[in-house]
Parts: C-alpha cells; structure tokens; sequence
C-alpha cells in the first residue's frame, strides 16, 4: 500500500510523472493500475470532455495544438487524449500526431496522451474513459479526446465526450455523405478547416443545412469556419465550446452524462472480468476443453456450447 | 419445429426468399435465428471470404458491383456484406451503397446484404461473422465484405476474411499516413482505383515500396491500378483474388481460419450471453440493484462492484 500511497500523494499535488506513470499502469491494466483508478474516483467528474473527430487530413492535431494555446492562456488546465487507428499488430501510436502537437506538449499545463487502439479481440480493451478518468482526477479542466475513423471505436469514444466536435475540410464529397450518416448526427459543433480553401462555403453552408433540418431546438450546433494553421477562429470555436458546457450544465445534462458513464464503466468492467474467468473455466475443465475444440473444428455449433458452459460456470 | 424446417428446406434449395427472410432473422438475433445458426453451421466453411476496405469516396462500391460482374460471368455465386457506418441513433442504412451497387443486384447470382453498425453497448452488436455465415451456408462461393474507417469494427470485420483488400485513390496524403499504420499491414491486395487521375503511379509506387519493406514472404501483396467505372482493372483484380485463395489453401491457412472464426463465435456468443444474465441477476436482487445506483452516483467505484457481482452470479 506504501507504494500507492506515495502515488496517490504525488498524485494529488499535481506531479505530471506520477501522472504519466498512473497512466501507464491503467493503459497497462495492471492491478496497480486499478487499485488507482478506485482511489482516484471520487476526485472524478469536474472535467469537460471534448471529443475532436473527423476524417484523416482534416487537421485536427493542427487544431488541438492551437486550441491548447488558447485554453492554457485562459488559464485553464488541458488534457488531450489522441486515440491513434494503429496496427492490431504493433500497438504502435503514430509518430504524426505526437510531432504535430509537440508544439502544445511543451505548455505547462497541456499533458498529451496516445493511445493505441488494438486490434485484440480475446484480451481486455484499452479504455479510454479510464484514461479519461485519471486525467479528471489529476484536476483537468478541460479533456480533448481525438479520434478518428466512423467505426464501433470512435462512437465509444465520443459517447465518453460531454462536447463532441466534427472537423471537416472543404470539398470532401462522399467523405461527408458517409460522415452525415454517422458521426454528423451527433456532433455538437461542426468546424469546416483550411477554410481558406475553395468551397469552404458551400461546405459550411450544408453543414447549416442539415443542421437544421435535424430539427434540434434546445442546442443548435454552431458551424466555424477556421484556417487553424494560422490560429483562424480558434477563439471563436474555444468560446462555442466553453458555450456548450454552460448549455449542458444549465439542462442538466452534465450530471446526467457521468451517470451514464459511470454506469458503462461497470458494464464494461463486468464483461472483461467475465472473459478471465471464462477462460480460466474452460482451461481448468477437461471436458470443457474438448468441446471447445470440437466448436473449433466446425463439429459442434458455437450457440449451443456457448449456452452450456455459462449455465455450468454460473452452476459451479 | 415445422417452420424452420420449411425454411431450412426452402433454403437449402436456394430459395432467395428464405435466404432473405434468414439474414433478417440472424441480424435481428432472434430465437429462430440462432435456431438456423445452429442448423447450418455444418453446411459453413467452403465460401471465400473477401475483405474490401478503404477510405469513403475511394469508389469500393463501383469496384464491388463490377467485381460481381466479372465473378458472376465466371459462374462463381457472389453474396455481398455492406458494413455501413450508421448512425447510432436511427440504426439506418446509407441509401447511397444501396443505389450504386444496383447493376450488381439484378444479376441472378448475386445477393446484396447491408448492415448497419450500430453504436449500442447495452445490447448485443450484430454480427458480421453470423451474417457471412448463412451466405456461405447458402452456398456462396465467394462472399465480399464491404466495410469503411479504421476502427475496431474494421478489424472485426477483416478478421473474418481470408482475402483483405484495401482500396486507396491517388493522392490521399494524410490518409495514407494513417492508414498506413493500421490496415495498410494487414490487407493482401492492394488497389489503387481512379487511376486515370494524377498521381496514381506514385501512389502505387508507394504502396509496393511499402510491400517490399514489410519484408512478408510467402505472399507479396501485389498493387493493382483500376478505373473501377470502366471496368478497367477488374478481371486483374478478380484473378489476383483467386490466385490468394489458392495460396491460402496450399499454404494451409484456409483451414486455420476457419478454426479462428468458429472460436471467436463462441467467445463473443458466451459474452453476448453473459450481459444478459447480467442484466437479469442485477433486475431481480434489490441489493445490487442499489449497488449499481451508487456506481451511477459516482460514490462506489465500478471496479470493485463488478468483482462482486460477478463473484455473487458465479456463486448463486
């Protein structure tokens, strides 16, 4: 427990190694790592979280750097998490991201985290809302959440997010069809970059559009234009983010997301506890074993062995 | 009994209709459902299974609906999965897919499934892997998964496949940059469509280097160049599809990933199974139920409540 409460202690006095090390052990799922993660719990529920999503190239490391300046003058303390679409293979992050935002790194009171999403199907997801979490405890004021890609993953993530930012570039044709199905729904504020591109204004023009078409009345999601390579409306989508939060604090929405997300923690948390033991169950039963193979072989149907080894694990 | 036996007969006929009828019953995960699961699992495993990935507006839809063309021409039986990235909300599918992959529709041999991915983490994801089954015990030969991003859904998605394709366009910056790092390694063909547009020769010289340094041995993933809208490329592409099939049955990989699929759907069958009987044990113990409130509040940790759910549901 020393070790922990040491931890705990560096922790707590705002140490940025012992924030970086407690990350690890909960990126790592150590046992260290949880244990962490309980005693941390209570400091939890002040950040804001704000999602940034959209497609590859569209310049959100550009963006985040940029916006890390503007919050951290304000005086606010920034975290940003990057979930990187990396090899199921090497778990590698990518290089990009991290020298792209060097830039917002070197602040005092930026802390920048890459996270690789593996492509592992047996062991437990790395979660972000852990990593999250953590950064909610070390007393982030505000958490950005990069992602990218329309898969299961990014809408996992952006569940996570109080604040959900879509960035978008000028002239993206099926790109934005395909966006508009998804992602676009959900978003509460829309940023169309490198505006100083050609159609930037028919692309932010069809982003009002739909906007209100959806028919959304209580928070209409506003649409910015901005050229963040020269910190072009950067102020601009800082104030409509700081706006949204005072929007969900008032319809009270924001307790009602930590709820939620509290509750998907034990959801989640439930399931990979589940998937040990079911294959501590199956390795320590012979029998059990046997029929594994045979699903394997493609001689017993995978529904039926599935139903009877839960009913015997919840049994013994 | 009477019915599924009708159906199983109507199906093992190849009665388009009770194949139809079949699909909607599995994606709707229903008791009849997993009944059908169950009774043509022996019928499963002769099908090859074709990955296409890639960016949205590459133009997998055009290269899809020729593909079928030139596959059905051949005499081969195609059936097609469409992954579309959906949104969470209305669970619909993208009507654009749908209307471009028409000409593919109409012919005889081919038949057109689309799925929505939804963002549900309470219920049971549709399964992708289940869907594919039931063309290939349909008696498909060849069977295309169309799917879109670089989430994790995607790397579900290819894990199923024996023959992951990625499709790119010229000029892609950025996008390629990322994908590089996550489903560039995996795919076994690459195709570089829009190749009458500048840049293609680059994009494909990339693309081999790539191949080349990733030093793979048995297989090199070749690189092809299409014009996907004038057909251009695809009797290539289709050749080089076959020409993987061939090496993973000599290669003695065909029937490894067979094995691979059949135990992956007992682990997510048993873990699907398991959040029920969750759910159900947390609904009918007023004291957990309580305890999971605390969670949602915040004043319980969710990592110790989940260790004592589950030791309680293994115990009683």
């Amino acid at each position: 427990m020393l070790i922990i409460e040491k931890f705990i202690g560096a922790f707590e006095q705002g140490d940025k190694v012992a924030l970086g090390r407690l990350l690890k052990e909960v990126e790592n799922q150590t046992p260290l790592g949880y244990e962490m993660l309980k005693q941390t719990i209570s400091r939890e529920g002040n950040s804001h979280i704000v999602g940034i999503t959209g497609p590859p190239g569209a310049g959100k490391s550009t963006i985040i750097t940029k916006l890390c300046q503007v919050l951290s003058k304000r005086g606010l303390n920034v975290g940003v998490v990057c979930i990187d679409p990396s090899s199921p293979f090497n778990g590698g992050a990518l290089l990009g991201d991290r020298v792209r935002m060097q830039d917002a790194a070197k602040l005092p009171q930026v802390f920048i985290k890459s996270l690789a999403t593996r492509g592992n199907l047996g062991g437990l997801a790395v979660s972000t809302a852990d990593i999250v979490q953590v950064l909610d405890a070390f007393g982030k004021d505000l958490i950005i959440v990069e992602t990218v890609g329309v898969g299961q993953v990014e809408f996992d993530v952006l569940d996570i997010a109080d604040t959900v930012v879509l960035v978008t570039v000028p002239g993206l044709g099926d790109a934005i069809q395909t966006y508009k199905a998804g992602i676009m729904e959900i978003a509460d504020l829309y940023v169309v970059n490198q505006a100083d591109r050609g159609g930037a204004d028919e692309t932010a023009r069809d982003l009002r559009m739909m906007v209100e078409e959806s028919g959304k009345k209580d928070w209409q999601p506003p649409v910015i234009k901005t050229v963040a390579i020269n910190r072009q409306g950067i102020e601009k989508l800082s104030e409509e983010i700081q706006r949204h939060r005072s929007y969900l604090l008032q319809a009270q929405l924001w307790q009602k997301k930590r709820r939620e997300r509290n509750a998907k923690k034990l959801t989640r948390m439930l399931e990979a506890l589940f998937n040990v033991k079911a294959a501590q169950y199956i390795e320590s039963h012979r029998e059990v074993e046997q029929l594994v193979e045979r699903v394997r072989e493609g001689n017993h149907d995978p529904y039926s062995a599935a139903i009877e080894i839960l009913e015997n694990m919840l049994k013994s």
